[in-house]
């Protein structure tokens, strides 16, 4: 990904994703884009290697910062901080589950 | 479409694309995204149909709206206007070729 403008399918199942001690967190496996406001509401984070379960978690699309470096995006949260988060949603619906959880990232699948 | 937020992917290949005069332009075929500031720049509109030729025209994304009722997107565009601006690009690039021509709508590709 040399470019700054790409596709949004070039980031899709592509960009890795590097957490706050270096180590890769997942890659992105979709962007949720608010299609009033025309905004990436939050990227959704696919962790888990070929031989490990997957898992997803959102991340707010702007606590992402694009490393030109090293053509992969960072996030200052650790894997447990993104456990600590919803994981299970509804494909049909987009919907993150238990809202009533105490989540260290709140609400952040809902701007 | 029933709801706001969206995947990306959910919007390409099919949203529709109305233009001035309440005509389809057609659908988009991708949009782009910078990744550093982390905004959608453009979408590519991909027009014609089953037994026309198909074309695809950058169109600046903050130009387009959200119609809810038609669950479609709307542009202050006649494919005229469309058609004054670039449409071939190079898949590998991203480029849209002769920037020295006086486009309507200049430079929404380079957002």
């Amino acid at each position: 990904m040399p470019h700054t403008l790409v596709p949004t399918s070039d980031l899709v199942e592509h960009a890795n994703v590097y957490g706050r001690d270096g180590t890769k967190l997942g890659t992105i496996e979709r962007l949720m884009l608010n299609k009033v406001k025309g905004t990436v509401a939050y990227a959704v984070i696919k962790t888990g290697g070929l031989l490990a379960s997957h898992h997803h978690y959102p991340v707010r699309w702007d606590a992402l910062s694009f490393d030109p470096e090293c053509q992969a995006f960072r996030v200052d949260l650790s894997l447990e901080d993104l456990r600590a988060g919803p994981s299970e949603f509804d494909e049909d619906d987009f919907d993150w589950g238990d809202r009533s959880r105490s989540y260290p990232h709140p609400h952040y699948w809902t701007v």
